[in-house]
């Protein structure tokens, strides 16, 4: 067996091939495995299409992992972190004391705003709405009395409503920041909460409003508990090129894949520019489509143009090293993710090393449009505007506890050209450019969390590779 | 100094007393530090106040937290941990994946329901209901014309609202298990919504009710992120008690307590019935109301009165080790909480050993009445009432895969005699039973969780010790 591509994808095809007893070999174009699983460290190089060239300065013992981010309890991944006995812990993808900063985004805007205020204030008011309307009769036909008083009971239980369903200050919200209760004779300060008309404001027209980042929190795949692998996201790649007893040829491009009569050829060039060819009975292909349709090869005109419809979604990612966790030790902040609407759209405070001295954060990561506009700048312009729109956030210990930035956009990465792909409208599917490529092309398979309902997940990839696996080792049984 | 207890208070403030240049020494009627922080091993045994001796059985590398389960990012417990260098990691408080089990709640009653989907189905309802009636007029007075717009926007997108402000199936509920999108043809399957009555039919007049389980995960204290030590919640006392020089009487019972014309005299019976005294300039008295108040002094009445007050509160848990971590293999629960209406009232999954093959979980965690009833059986009883209620939501593996168990009851707790106690109403503020015991008696000082606005908590005990070494030396620099 031939696997082009040594990410999860291809990894993972060899680790249950070798299982079965098959004898595989890899092509991978990186030096490195693990594809778009990346964890950048101390040393860590890196040359972009646009030529710039970037070295991580981290202290030994910082990383930030460039591509994938987090693992649900759900997917595959987990399991796959037991059988290759990757210690794991958890990802804090919410955390109630980091903030939401919105611009343009009426009088709250400009404001670190905790996200257990916000909240807070978002249910109790929609809580309150909700039983006004209710008392006032407004929903009789939608509720028998008995629905009626049960959600009443329930709105004032989680919305922290008063026995007169108004909604107020309350300690879900917080208290002020230094007159938290303690002991003696101070049981806390509580703020009021934000105006309606205010808090509601944070909701207007913008691509990350308040809405979207509270929906988040509550999504299939983002829903807490997440998990990473102790060390960086990369021990998964580096546990199954463990696990792994055939060769991955590093540093190898495909040239071009052809079917023959009863098997597959496919062309190389080496690190020293060598071309080579190697045969081989089947070929499971995980590069990305968008590389892999420029790549020369003899299948069918319909393959070659479905492999064009996938269009590539950007996302890029900086790691900031500070000196001192700041986070943690001024804003109590323990992993999680302030949100913005600034274009670093995020800030992800790690899940690990907590209460060290030096730690890196993820100091933006954006996607589409907002990744191509950090993504269009040099890497050390791309560490003023997150420093400057992160200071926005942190205030001035942003600028004078910075170290050192590590930066990469996906759509300017070799080999990659995208974070993942957007199948657009109707092209997944029964009978779709999807389905297609589900199929093998004579005996070439495609593997890859692209052919999958889980893109962007390193869940995706395994479940394409196991996918493929069955599907070859059946038909091989039955040849 | 004296100090009278070995729990979170007492050690602290000897920490603190003996960083300022004091000596120490504490008395502590167990054999162990660390009071109510208190975690069972293999070979931990303890006969409680009804004569009933456990000894733990758990596997090596297992155990559980028989008192703290937790700590909030924001609590002064962190700082310790990270003054004494404990290393931390997330404690799961939340899950959206663990279960609700309520029996006599309706149609929904008697079958474990996903956290994601009763939550997912009760935000869109409530999204929906509250939509339709802004659109009928209903709170045109409260509401402008875009806090309309805008709140409805926010209701469509966090309750996954169609276009039309219809709640229906949405991947927030969860897949159907086994069939979650994969690689390929399978998008995954989601069930349609529970209906709106069952849902809010769970939230009948019970104590344990939904709408409780819910805001629970929104409290100041109880919202994500929590931590817990890497090994052990008594990795804290153990830190503390490597931390601090001077010497702990452990088996010595306090008999009586006396304020001397320019000191204290403190009595005590040790482990070999032998009767003692010790005088010290000051002593700091961390033992519960409950307990002090039987002990022999010569405090004013006042103060005697005012110790018998807190009315102590009872919890129990217990430990239940299992040969096989069903709850990660079969159910996908990493960690969080089953929370139930039957007496056991919640289930823990532990939020550590992630993918070892056996593990510990909490099988109760009850307070109140609830914890009475477990406490009153006997240890086997317990186990078996755990198991059964348990099976009830895990099924025969719960059974099946059973090992061992090891319970507390804190009422029945010598030296404890109780969780944590509750200041009645108008108790606790100014010029109270509570206030009073904040001012020291002759050179007599009280500390502990209550003594502050934060009981049952460590936290409160951090936070009492440092109060009081404070006032102690304040004195002491004056006089």
């Amino acid at each position: 067996m031939l696997i082009l591509g040594a990410g999860i994808a291809g990894l993972t095809a060899m680790y249950e091939l070798e299982k079965a007893g098959y004898h595989c070999q890899i092509l991978e174009a990186r030096q490195r495995p693990g594809g778009r699983n990346w964890s950048a460290r101390r040393g860590t190089s890196e040359t972009s299409l646009d030529g710039t060239t970037q070295t991580c300065q981290f202290d030994p013992g910082l990383y930030m992992n460039v591509g994938p981010t987090r693992i649900p309890q759900h997917h595959t991944t987990i399991d796959y972190c037991r059988a290759l006995k990757i210690p794991i812990h958890v990802f804090n993808n919410q955390n109630a004391d980091a903030y939401y900063y919105f611009e343009e985004a009426g009088p709250l805007s400009n404001q670190r705003l905790r996200h257990r205020a916000v909240q807070a204030d978002a249910r109790g008011y929609i809580s309150e709405l909700l039983a006004k309307a209710v008392n006032q009769g407004a929903l009789n036909q939608e509720l028998s009395t008995s629905d009626k008083e049960r959600l009443i009971d329930f709105l004032r239980t989680t919305g922290v409503l008063t026995a007169q369903n108004k909604y107020g200050e309350n300690p879900d919200r917080g208290y002020r920041r230094g007159n938290e209760p303690v002991a003696g004779d101070r049981p806390g300060i509580i703020d009021a909460p934000y105006k309606l008309s205010d808090l509601f404001a944070l909701n207007d027209k913008h691509t990350f409003n308040l809405g979207h980042w509270i929906a988040f929190e509550h999504e299939w795949d983002q829903a807490m508990p997440m998990f990473e692998p102790d060390g960086g996201m990369d021990r998964i790649p580096m546990a199954l090129v463990n696990a792994i007893t055939g060769p991955i040829h590093y540093g190898t491009e495909v040239t071009r894949i052809e079917n023959t009569a009863h098997g597959v050829r496919v062309s190389y060039r080496d690190q020293h520019e060598n071309t080579s060819q190697l045969e081989a009975d089947y070929c499971i292909c995980t590069i990305p489509p968008q590389i892999l349709k420029r790549i020369p090869n003899n299948f069918p005109v319909q393959v070659q143009s479905d492999l064009a419809v996938p269009v590539p979604v950007n996302a890029g990612k900086m790691g900031l090293q500070f000196q001192r966790r700041f986070w943690e030790l001024d804003d109590r902040i323990f992993g999680g993710i302030s949100m913005t609407n600034m274009d670093i759209t995020q800030i992800l405070y790690p899940s690990h090393g907590y209460l060290e001295q030096k730690g890196a954060l993820i100091g933006y990561y954006a996607f589409d449009i907002q990744a191509d506009q950090l993504g269009a700048l040099k890497p050390k312009e791309r560490e003023q505007h997150a420093i400057t729109q992160g200071s926005k956030i942190h205030g001035t210990v942003y600028r004078t506890a910075f170290e050192s930035s590590f930066s990469n956009d996906w759509r300017k990465t070799r080999y990659s050209e995208g974070a993942w792909v957007d199948w657009p409208a109707h092209t997944q599917g029964p009978n779709s450019p999807y389905a297609r490529l589900l199929q093998p092309v004579g005996q070439v398979y495609f593997a890859g969390d692209h052919l999958t309902y889980t893109i962007a997940w390193q869940h995706g990839a395994f479940e394409a590779a196991r996918k493929v696996v069955m599907d070859l080792h059946k038909r091989v049984v039955a040849s």
